[in-house]
């Protein structure tokens, strides 16, 4: 029914994550009927991306490539960041995340995958030996593990742990627990679980 | 931050339809980390698309530019179509739905848009010169109205009927009712109402 354009441009719509071949038809005709461009911008936006963006070099994180080629991300460049502090995290999204929170004033890491044994991902697949080269490089005194609290993110950050420690660096993992407004009654029991694990003291002696 | 470029790109990614700015990032992400070259194709899909893809000059059907320069779309160029028989929709996408049901055998024309005094949108703003002429030169015999059944699509369809039966032609409305598959006990009331009222006679005598 569609002209074959179109049809080139629903199946690449369709490949962007969570999108659903209606979805990406609702797309592809919302860019044809739409008159100021937005086709045209995101088409010039698009084709010299992978030119202009790259992973950072140093910690995987997205990056301009400058004009000597190097891509280096803004964290990285700014020299008032704490290099002996360093929180590794799973994937750049996350790295954001840390980034809005406000309370990370090191650097970061990014693993880019987890370890998981059901899709055949071990720790040969982590990008390990580059980590401990940037341990050394950085003369990291503390790592802070950010990947997600899943199983994939747990059998992680368990495996960094022992092999950051016998390195001689402090590891520590981010909390879990309830989080900021949540409400117990909802929690499920591996959330409140963890909360009361990790507990704090509220002892002011 | 984020890169200028991709700051950009998530931009124009939230323009569309149902994308809010944390989808149009992962969107950004993915199209950065994504190594199989989709940004670029998407970028080369979109660059053109306004001179390849156009509405159809006579329905309002998307269609594909021919050589000499002709927007006709494929239920235009279908010579096997009944040219008497008209469906009348709000937008491309009722079209296409109605084509995937393979009960309609006539043409279509594309209104682009519904009476809705809410916003604005009068009888005036509505294409029905453009639908008259289609009507004289096809010598349209019968037209089925399969605008939505909202109050916006009823008021359309009440305002078409009275237009096109002053011009002596058949005018029908989709039924309204209980969906296939649909439970009756979970359908609305206003539908199950027009189901009622809409109902069939089994009479076979």
């Amino acid at each position: 029914m569609l002209p074959e354009p179109l049809l080139q441009l629903v199946e690449l719509l369709g490949r962007l994550p969570g999108v659903g071949e209606k979805t990406a038809q609702r797309f592809a005709l919302y860019l044809v009927a739409e008159k100021s461009g937005t086709a045209r911008a995101l088409g010039q936006a698009l084709s010299g991306l992978g030119e202009r963006v790259k992973s950072c070099q140093r910690c995987g994180n997205i990056a301009e490539v400058d004009q000597a080629g190097k891509a280096l991300c803004s964290v990285c460049r700014d020299s008032r960041r704490d290099s002996q502090l360093l929180c590794v995290v799973a994937k750049v999204q996350d790295l954001l995340a840390v980034e809005r929170s406000g309370a990370m004033r090191g650097r970061y890491f990014v693993l880019g995958k987890l370890l998981s044994p059901l899709d055949g991902i071990g720790p040969d697949e982590l990008p390990l030996e580059q980590l401990f080269i940037r341990l050394s490089e950085d003369g990291v005194k503390e790592v802070i593990v950010a990947t997600p609290p899943s199983v994939d993110g747990e059998a992680t950050a368990l495996l960094l742990a022992r092999e950051l420690s016998a390195r001689g660096v402090a590891v520590s993992r981010i909390a879990s627990g309830v989080p900021h407004g949540g409400d117990l009654e909802f929690a499920d029991q591996i959330t409140l679980g963890r909360a009361i694990e990790g507990r704090r003291s509220l002892d002011s002696r």
